[in-house]
């Protein structure tokens, strides 16, 4: 049995015990995660039998027969056609009452409108969130997925070598995003999510995307890339100085890395989410830094960069419960949070695997803040 | 008079004609458009009176103080935070009954949940959808966007030749878009869009994202670029092939650009955008490709690569009405639809200005099919 009729049986037990007649999935990474391939503008319908029926632009046909694994595909013109090949499907899976499973935490009202038009979806058949089932389902890493993520973390060191490599003063920050996109790319990813670079004053910023703000000597500097090599993600941060760093940075930057290392080390089955949380803030807390905190520091990676296990409250407002104790095979970035002081902030973040006997790192870029200039 | 209060005091107008008292705005297109900040995590209320509240995290408020256009701003720990400072500006703004504009074709079930919380929006608050009214503010570009997006343009042409400088049998498709990347980084790029690259018989496929897929003598190779220089972006496509095409695949490429020009200069103002399509499209059924076309040719680009004026059947399921007829300083992409021969397919792509005596093109990288190997 493929890999793919593998995860699709667990779904479709996950599914009967959701009372779910048929899932029909349009996220790219759900559609990655069950089928092989999730390209854009197209759709996966699941059975509770485990048939599969997938949709895609019919210019895709010859491409996605080669890269998937499924039971039926259509082809189609446009959004008119997709329609019409969901009703078709619901009708040949002799599905005309029922329950459906949609993505609520990834479609916006239009693109929900689509999936659940009264020309695809028969009206005694309700459509419910299978945001939870999907996020539970993929939650979990195998072997085959750990190694994955150990490439893209692999990826990842090399993007932040080039970065360090190259920075100077006098570069902007989108020029030292683009130095790390660039040794990506040549390393074997096939794509990335956004890169964030962050400079002197904008460390304190919380989301610090890539500005036209050159360098300044002195400068401390956040870099955090996202490179995905074949099909999974990994995060990595690190914060540097250019040149000598004050004091207090030296010492909220030691500070940072040590809390960082403390929850790592935690990083081990049947450990609580809130746990590490817990473990991480009170590191800054005890050291003064209460009102210093932002974010919660710890989030699932994967096929994305970012996704379950979500911390408590995150999760709820995507859509998911909270996330159970840790189970082995799941991989967390921990990091997540920034130390903010007002002027600037500092950042450190890993990817890393749970396991039975405590955590294994998968980003190896060495920690430094001093970088010459 | 700022740009963002003239544009505020544009879109009160469009809100009395649709009744709304508010809108609250988290996308950031729309954000920057209207405050000139368009920060993740975040979000513009604005009042009919034309009175502008944000929110975003605490860790940002000297940041979007330096460079955002507004009355008040709060900051905030969490999304519990975020749905209280809401509640605040509603309390504030003396909004407890009447129409919120949000926007229902950005936001997922969960964060349109956000948003309308019962603690955030009082009850008698009715929220409605504000996407046509924020597309029909950003339709028509003023002469500061135009040069923006003149800007974007210059960075795409600069990733498109190095891209065109660099492509070699035996790179990746990935590593061909990390070329055009890095120029446009170095250019001036702060972001881009995704970079589409598809080789050989991927050049079929409707959406090209890049894979590890190394080059072959003799093919035909897809680029597409999408930089974003000062918060404007650029669109631009080509297509080239590493060696000698072949007959037919010269004669689909020759097509495609007569189709290309001849519909470019069409684009002028009060001409339909479902006319140019017909133009496109005309020129690839006369010459016998009728079965060989997929996609709308033409998108607007601005703020976002691609956004209103959207083909009607698009704009439908983006919860838009159909475009108006092109009006001066509307500015599109043409080439969005590829000729795909089953095999292999062709396409290119220029960004345009509409204007009252003709089209202004803002993309200028050469059309070239054969390249040196």
């Amino acid at each position: 049995m493929s890999i793919y009729r593998d995860r699709v049986s667990r779904a479709t037990a996950l599914m009967g015990e959701h009372s779910m007649d048929a899932m029909i999935l349009v996220k790219p990474a759900n559609m990655y995660y069950l089928v092989g391939d999730g390209r854009l503008c197209a759709y996966a319908m699941i059975t509770r039998e485990g048939e599969i029926g997938m949709g895609v632009p019919q210019t895709d046909l010859a491409d996605v027969r080669a890269l998937a694994d499924f039971d039926h595909v259509a082809g189609f013109d446009d959004e008119v056609g997709m329609i019409h090949s969901i009703a078709h499907y619901f009708k040949q899976f002799g599905i005309q009452e029922g329950i459906v499973g949609v993505e609520y935490a990834f479609l916006p009202k239009p693109r929900m409108g689509m999936l659940t038009h009264p020309h695809a979806k028969p009206e005694a058949v309700e459509p419910v969130d299978c945001t939870p089932l999907m996020s539970k389902l993929r939650l979990v890493k195998d072997a085959g997925e750990i190694e994955r993520l150990q490439a893209a973390a692999r990826v990842a060191d090399a993007g932040m070598q080039r970065a360090i490599e190259r920075i100077r003063p006098g570069m902007t920050e989108s020029q030292v995003a683009g130095e790390a996109e660039y040794a990506m790319r040549q390393a074997g990813a096939e794509d990335f999510y956004r890169t964030y670079v962050a400079s002197g004053p904008r460390t304190n910023v919380a989301h610090g995307t890539p500005t036209h703000r050159k360098l300044q000597p002195g400068d401390l500097v956040m870099i955090d890339v996202h490179p995905v090599v074949n099909g999974y993600a990994a995060d990595l941060g690190r914060t540097v100085c250019l040149g000598k760093p004050t004091a207090e940075q030296e010492a909220a930057w030691r500070l940072y890395v040590d809390a960082l290392e403390r929850t790592i080390a935690k990083a081990a089955t049947g450990v609580d989410m809130a746990e590490l949380e817990r473990t991480m803030h009170g590191v800054f807390e005890d050291a003064g830094h209460k009102e210093h905190i932002f974010g919660p520091p710890i989030h699932g990676v994967g096929i994305e960069f970012e996704e379950s296990p979500l911390p408590a409250g995150h999760a709820f407002f995507h859509g998911e419960p909270a996330p159970p104790p840790l189970a082995a095979g799941v991989t967390i970035a921990i990091g997540n949070c920034g130390l903010y002081t007002g002027a600037w902030g500092v950042r450190e973040e890993d990817t890393v695997v749970v396991g039975d006997g405590g955590p294994r790192l998968l980003t190896h870029f060495p920690r430094q803040l001093q970088v010459g200039v």
